[in-house]
């Protein structure tokens, strides 16, 4: 499949903007169909609904006090002030917990704590602070309330039927809150997605073994493991295939056979890459969608797809594989997470303003990583985290990044950039 | 042990600001010591250090290229451009994974792929893209290179001996990475906090149940049992203790032996807040701290400290409960997990414009819930989400919230206010 898209200095490679890599990955995506499951509330923090869920019952069941004082007939207190109290008889008690008894009858009164259920006649309460006590049996009343004032009515958090959470909903702690308000005690939520993880590369070894001459460990794989365990999905691990051709065919192909996410990376070179090109081709249907994204770092990712699984090449320096995992890894797995498009698009940014004139090529999107130091009144300071994008320890020293679109040729000190924390 | 602080309208509570509350109780927790763990380096995804750690070694231990290219003397290419190239001598080829074998004379070069070892005599890579093939033993190179360009020294990510990661430091991916890279296959961590959480109040039953007329479902325990889980806490519930003073103080007292922090909630009326209170101070050592704060919805929670563990009496409501925990619970349990204030406070937000007058008191933080919705070509309006704060579904419906500082008597629509999403 060939992609429209800029050109590399030389020519060799189309490169296709980042936002258009990113559409004709979901695109080709589609509506993948997702496995769901069954599982008790508790279980269900962070996973996503794979049904809407409706409200069985009304939220409260039955009217119910919002603060401590007294049940009273609203249009008892009309007109009642400080310097004319109305007087009302306490007749009776609302137990917690217990269907109150009797009836307030005009010019009557109950006490009633928060969240006791309002008694028969009764449609207001008036808070403890607006009374005054006259004796064991009397009150003075210094504010009128209005009918449905400090109480929550019947199905006034939320009525039966209705809609309480839709499909494709994180489940956070406060869903979890909502539904057990409801007796809502299993849902049904999409499986994890799968993710398998491959690295490649002559030069790399298991990150718990101390490298020969020559070789390095692999960090890859744990950073882009741990980023996939974050975001919820089943992680294996199909250690480094780099011996030969065939091996990482056949160990791709099982990987893409057995999930729906393949990463491999370590590929850096012009022949690594070459080799994850030919691979995934060789996979086919369609095979490869993008390869090579207008992007810094992260330009050589290469985007495939097989049989329904996604595939992506990552580069092999650290910071260039963080860079395309959080761009194009990220919204595929939260598609075969079964995450609904969010309500809204708007992410929490720090307004900074950067330290320095910060150079960028025109056509391509530059992610810049950034510390951030507070400033006694004026905004925050951007300071850029020098450093190669074969460096690690880069990315544990920034607070967060920003990014240079593309028509862009680059910022002057003192631009205002909006950073994005890495947590 | 008494607080100064705010009066309530009839003078009953003295209520102490938030940042007062907050800064009682951090200070009242002082120097906690943690229990720390040995744990593998994959199992320590989101955990946090106990130690600070050094680099056992240079990173990386040789230099190595950046870019497929050629490696050279840089002073070989001094002055050479496309209308004047210099001609350099292809000598020998670096193997990755390999040391590589054999010297680079003047006027000769190696191939070398990205990620490869710089041979002997090379302090310099000219990119690929910048030579133009002559034979298949001759290039020319069309653009100078100064020493250093195109690779990574011995030790520029990181230094023998220089700090890697800090103690009380999460171990974010990128961590993991780093210390993968430096062969740090097992690291000191603290060990997660403990939490127990019970609920009290007569009207309440578990939430598996079926409510008889005139109780409710417990709706906190969940909720707040998510959020701890969420913040890495290890949570045990102690059910609903409600039949009588004896049971709660002895379950509360239980819970208190047994973990970091307590936390209790559904005491919203004012016989709960008093029972509470009683038995927090018979606790004693010194028992309470703060016992009502200036703020909207949370104002009746409850603060104290028994022999080292931090309990909290939390509003019976689950938007106040929760705003409560944002607020007090959370930066408490960073603390006894050991997680390091972080080097800068900023946290993300989203601007945006409220879409009518809102009122609040003088002299009360208030916590407004929020819709989002996006607008062309203005910021976003920030709609508040009306509901009482006995409503758990205006939490799920909430995008986010802001906060009206203690001094603001309301704001006026259009006001722009700093949106946090509710994650």
């Amino acid at each position: 499949m060939a992609t429209d898209g800029l050109k590399d200095m030389l020519g060799r490679v189309s490169l296709t903007p980042v936002d258009k890599a990113k559409a004709i990955l979901l695109e080709a995506l589609g509506n993948t169909s997702i496995e769901t499951e069954r599982c008790s509330l508790p279980d269900s923090l962070d996973r996503i609904l794979s049904t809407d869920l409706l409200s069985p019952e009304d939220l409260p069941t039955h009217p119910r006090s919002t603060m401590d004082g007294f049940a009273v007939r609203a249009a008892d207190t009309f007109g009642a002030s400080s310097s004319m109290p109305c007087y009302l008889e306490i007749d009776g008690d609302v137990d917690m917990g217990q269907m109150p008894t009797g009836e307030v009858f005009q010019g009557k009164c109950f006490r009633i704590a928060t969240g006791g259920l309002l008694p028969k006649g009764s449609d207001a309460v008036v808070m403890f602070e607006h009374t005054i006590p006259v004796d064991g049996k009397m009150i003075e009343v210094v504010k009128s309330v209005g009918v449905g004032i400090n109480l929550i009515n019947r199905g006034e958090d939320i009525e039966q039927g209705k809609p309480a959470l839709p499909q494709g909903h994180l489940l956070r702690p406060q869903d979890l809150g909502l539904l057990a308000g409801l007796g809502i005690a299993e849902v049904d939520v999409y499986r994890r997605p799968k993710v398998g993880i491959l690295s490649t590369g002559d030069e790399i070894v298991h990150w718990s073994e101390s490298p020969p001459p020559g070789k390095i460990r692999d960090i890859n794989s744990i950073t882009l493991s741990a980023s996939c365990t974050r975001l919820g999905a089943e992680v294996t691990d199909y250690g480094i295939a780099s011996d030969s051709e065939e091996t990482f065919f056949a160990t791709l192909e099982r990987a893409t056979l057995e999930n729906n996410v393949v990463l491999f990376s370590g590929g850096s070179s012009v022949g690594m890459r070459d080799l994850g090109e030919r691979v995934i081709e060789k996979l086919g249907n369609p095979g490869i969608l993008v390869h090579g994204v207008a992007l810094k770092p992260g330009k050589p990712v290469i985007i495939g797809l097989s049989n329904g699984t996604a595939i992506f090449g990552l580069p092999g320096h650290p910071v260039s594989a963080m860079v395309c995992f959080d761009l194009f890894v990220q919204p595929a797995l939260q598609l075969f997470a079964g995450f609904a498009q969010p309500t809204t698009n708007l992410t929490p940014s720090i307004t900074a303003v950067i330290d320095r004139n910060i150079n960028s090529a025109a056509g391509r999107l530059d992610f810049v990583r950034v510390q951030l130091q507070e400033q006694e009144n004026s905004q925050p300071l951007a300071i850029p985290v020098l450093g190669k994008s074969g460096s690690i320890s880069t990315l544990s020293r920034a607070h967060g990044y920003f990014l240079i679109d593309e028509p862009a040729q680059g910022l002057n000190k003192g631009t205002q950039v909006e950073v994005h924390l890495l947590s």
